[in-house]
C-alpha cells in the first residue's frame, strides 16, 4: 500500500513489505519516545482524536505520538450525544470533522462506521478501533513487539512458534494478529481456550491455507511448552450474553511464575493487549510475574507509542525528516536511561 | 468597536465596518486553515475553552482555530458539576479561570450567562453560545459564507434576496442572521415556516424599519424561486413540550434535488447551519444534493475556522503579524489541493 | 528533598529550605503567568494530566503550568471506567500511562491511590489530590500566598497570626496547612469551628509540641481580632452522612464587609481554598467582601499556578533554563497590567 495521504483501516490492507516499512520507521522513532532527542517535525500540524467511545491509553497512546512530533491534538471523549441525537449523518460529522485538522484517529462503537466515516473525510483517518471490528494500530504493535523479543533473542519472525490463550472467539486482536503473521513464513500457532471460546474456523483455514501449522489445545501446560511467545488475553465478558456465562470461563488458563518454570522454555515472552483482568477470580497472568524480564506487555503499550509515530509520520510524509527537526531534550529525563 | 482586548458577546455589537474587517482578516487566514502556510504568531498563548455544556463541532472548531495560530489549548467539556454544586457564583468561576488562560470561549446553557461570566473575567471572553440566546460567532460564519459565495457568483451582500426556512420560531441561527442581515442594503428576505414556528415579529420589524423587504410564506417551492440564499434550519426538537409536538412539525420542509431543480434558478446556494436531521423523518436537506456543488453546507463549517482564527486575531492584537510567524508546510497535505 | 525526578505525593515531604526553594523559583515564574515574557523551555515535553475524577480548576491550573513553560498536556478527565471495570490494577495503569509523558499530575477519588500509582511510575508524579488525603499543591500555594501577602505588608511567616475557620474536620487543605506553618517559628492559630468540626487533636498537637500558640475557639468575631491572616472554608457537604447533616452547619461562620470592618484590623488578609459557597444559606464570605483589596482569594488561585510551574521545573530541572528560553509576548495582555 501506499502510505502518504492513506486511510489506515484494517490489517487486510498490508502486504509484508508494508509492515517492514512501519517498523523500520517506528525503530527510528526510539530516540525521540525516550527523550534522548526531541523533534518538532509536525509543529503546526492537528490531529483530531475522535474518540466516540470512551478509551484511555489508546486515546492518549495516540495524542502522545502526535505531540513527540511536534504536533497538537483536537480530541473528543465520548459519545458524541448532541449531534447524533439530532439526526446527523456519520457523513456529515465527517465532513465537518475533517475541516478542522490534518489527520484524525476514531474510535466508535459500531463496526465499519470508521471505514464509513474515512470515506467521507477529506483527511486520512487511523481507525482507532471500530467496536468488535479493526483495530489495526494494536496488532501492528503487538507484531512489532514480537519482531523485536524475538530478534533480541537472535530469531525472527518466519518460523515463529506461539500460542494464545484465552478468549479466541471474541478477541480483536488475536483474530488481527492472526491475519498479521500469516503473512510470513512457517508460523507454528497453538491456540489455547475452552471449546466454546475457539478461534474463528475462518482464521485458522487462512493460517493453514498459507502452509502454516495450527494445533489446537484446551490444555495450558501443553500448550506453553516448546513457544516463542505466549499471547494471553481477556475473558472478553462485555461480548457475552450475561457476566454470570462470562464467569463459566473467568480464570480458565492463568498463568503464574511457577507454572512458567515448570512448563516454558527459557526466555519464553509473555504478551498480553492489556488490560489485563487482575481481579482474583481472573488473573489471566500473575502479578508474581511482574520482575520476570520476558514479561513484555508494558514494552507492547511503549511500542505502541513508536508505531503510532511512524503511521502518523508516513501518513503525513515526514518519514525522512524527523531528525532535521530534532534538537537535544533539555529537561531531566528518568526514562531516557532505561 | 474596537476588537482589540474586548469580548464578543452578542451581534448586537457590530456595525457593518466592524463586520468588514472580520471578514477581511479572515480572508487573510485561508492560507493557513488550507494548510499552504503554518504560523506560530499566538505560540505559548493559551485559549481557554470552556464548554459547560456538551459540543463537539463548536469546541473542536474553536481549538483548531488556536492552534492553526500556534496557541495551546485548555479545555473543559461539560457541566462543571463540582464547584457549581458547591455553591460558586459564576463571578467566582470567572475570577479564577480567567487566571489560566489568554482567552476565552465559553459555551453554557443559560442565556446571559456568558455575558455575566465575561463581566467578572480578566481577559476577553468570545460567546460560544448562551442556551437559547447568542451565538455570534455562528452568526458571523453564517454571513461570510453569503458573502463569499454570491461573490464568487458576482453578487454582494447588499441587494441579496435570501430565503428562510423552518423552525424559524426556535432557531438562534436565523434571529442572529437577521440582525446582522438588517446592516446591509435592500435586503429581500422570504420567511418560510409552519404559522406556529414564525419568526417572532421584532425581527421582522426592524427588517422593515430598515426598509428591507420581508415576505412571509408557508410554502416551499413558491419561497425558494427567485432567491441567492436558501438557508434550511432543524426543528429545534430540546425546544418543545414534547417529542411528539416537534413531530408535526418535522420534515414539513424538505429540499431535494428534484425539487431544486424544478424551482430554483441556476446556483442558489444552499445553505444550513447543521447538524441537519438526516433521519427519515426529517431530511430537510436530502443527502442527493450532497454532489450538488451549491450545496454550500461544509464550506460554512470551513468558514467558521476562518471567521474564529479572524475573532482570535483582532482581539488578541496580532492581525498583522499574521504572516511575520508564518513558514512553509512541510507535510503532506490532501486539503490544499481543495 | 531533592526535587530533581521525585515525586510530589504529601506534604511531609517538604523540610523548610524545600519551601524556601520552592517559592523562589515560583517568584521567577511571575513575568512569564502575567504574560510579560514567554518561555518555551518545554517545548516537546508532555504532561499526562490524569483526573480520574471531575475537576476544573485544579486541572486547568495544573496544564495551564505546564503550557506556561511551553510543554503540552495530555489529559484525562473523570473516572477510568473502562480499564478499571475490566479488572485492571493501579500498578498497570501506572505502567502503561507512565510510558506515554515526562511527568503526571494524579486526582483519583482513593485515599492513597496516587503514591501506589507513583510507586510503579516510570516518570515523576505530583499528587493532585487523592480523595480526604492529601493535595499538596494547594498547601504549597496557601502558604506561598500567605507569605506573598504578609511580606507586602512588612511581615513574615515566623510570628504568622492566623485564624482558620469552618469545617476543620474534614477539610484537606487546613490540615496540610497545619503540617506547613509547623515548619517556621512561633506561630499563633485560631482554630474557630462547632465543636462537632473540630480540627483532629493530631494536628493541634505537633504545632504545640513544637512550641507553636493554638487557641480554639467558636466564636467568629472573638477569633479574627488580632490576626494577619483569616483562612475561611467551606462546609464539606460531601463528608457528612447526610445532606441534612451537614445543613445543620452550613452558615455557621459568616463573613462580611461590616464584621470585618468592625473586628478585623486594618489589612487583614482574608483567604479561601475555594470554591467558596455562595448560596444564601452559606454564604462564608460574602459578595460585599469582592472589592475589598484585602480578600485575597483570587491571588491564590493565580499563585497556584506559579506554585504549580515551580513544581515542574524543579521536579524536571529546568529552574534555571527558563529565561534562556525565553522572549517578549506578542501579543494584546490584559493581564500583565494588573
Amino acid at each position: 500500500m501506499q502510505f502518504l495521504g492513506s486511510h489506515v483501516l484494517s490489517v487486510d490492507q498490508f502486504e509484508r513489505g508494508d509492515i517492514d516499512k512501519v517498523f523500520e520507521v517506528a525503530d527510528t522513532m526510539a530516540p525521540y519516545a525516550l527523550r534522548q532527542k526531541v523533534t518538532r517535525v509536525l509543529e503546526g500540524a492537528i490531529l483530531g482524536n475522535m474518540f466516540f467511545e470512551p478509551s484511555t491509553r489508546t486515546r492518549v497512546s495516540f495524542g502522545c505520538a502526535f505531540n513527540l512530533l511536534g504536533g497538537d491534538v483536537r480530541e473528543t471523549t465520548g459519545f458524541q450525544s448532541s449531534a447524533i441525537a439530532k439526526g446527523e449523518s456519520l457523513y456529515d460529522t465527517a465532513r465537518v470533522l475533517s475541516g478542522y485538522s490534518d489527520i484524525i484517529c476514531m474510535r466508535h462503537p459500531e463496526s465499519g462506521s470508521v471505514a464509513e466515516f474515512a470515506e467521507a473525510s477529506r483527511v486520512p483517518v487511523i481507525n482507532g478501533g471500530d467496536g468488535p471490528n479493526e483495530h489495526p494500530s494494536q496488532a501492528l504493535l503487538d507484531l512489532y513487539t514480537i519482531r523485536k523479543e524475538v530478534e533480541h533473542k537472535g530469531g525472527s519472525l518466519d518460523g515463529l512458534r506461539i500460542a494464545m490463550i484465552g478468549d479466541l472467539k471474541h478477541g480483536r486482536t488475536v483474530h488481527s494478529l492472526c491475519r498479521l503473521l500469516a503473512l510470513y513464513k512457517n508460523m507454528h500457532v497453538t491456540l489455547i481456550s475452552p471449546a466454546e471460546l475457539a478461534m474463528p474456523e475462518s482464521y485458522i483455514e487462512q493460517l493453514r491455507v498459507l502452509g502454516h501449522s495450527v494445533s489446537i489445545s484446551t490444555d495450558l501446560s501443553q500448550g506453553i511448552s516448546g513457544v516463542d511467545i505466549i499471547y494471553s488475553t481477556r475473558i472478553q465478558e462485555e461480548r457475552f450474553q450475561s457476566k454470570e456465562e462470562a464467569d463459566l470461563y473467568r480464570g480458565s488458563f492463568r498463568l503464574n511464575q511457577a507454572i512458567y518454570t515448570q512448563y516454558c522454555e527459557p526466555n519464553t515472552v509473555i504478551m498480553h493487549p492489556l488490560p489485563r483482568d487482575s481481579r482474583a477470580d481472573a488473573n489471566e497472568l500473575d502479578n508474581d510475574l511482574n520482575h520476570n524480564p520476558n514479561l513484555a506487555i508494558f514494552r507492547q503499550t511503549d511500542n505502541g507509542v513508536l508505531v503510532r509515530m511512524a503511521l502518523f509520520a508516513l501518513i503525513l510524509g515526514v518519514e525522512k525528516q524527523v531528525d532535521k527537526y530534532s534538537r537535544p531534550v533539555n529537561w531531566y529525563c528518568s526514562r531516557s536511561n532505561q
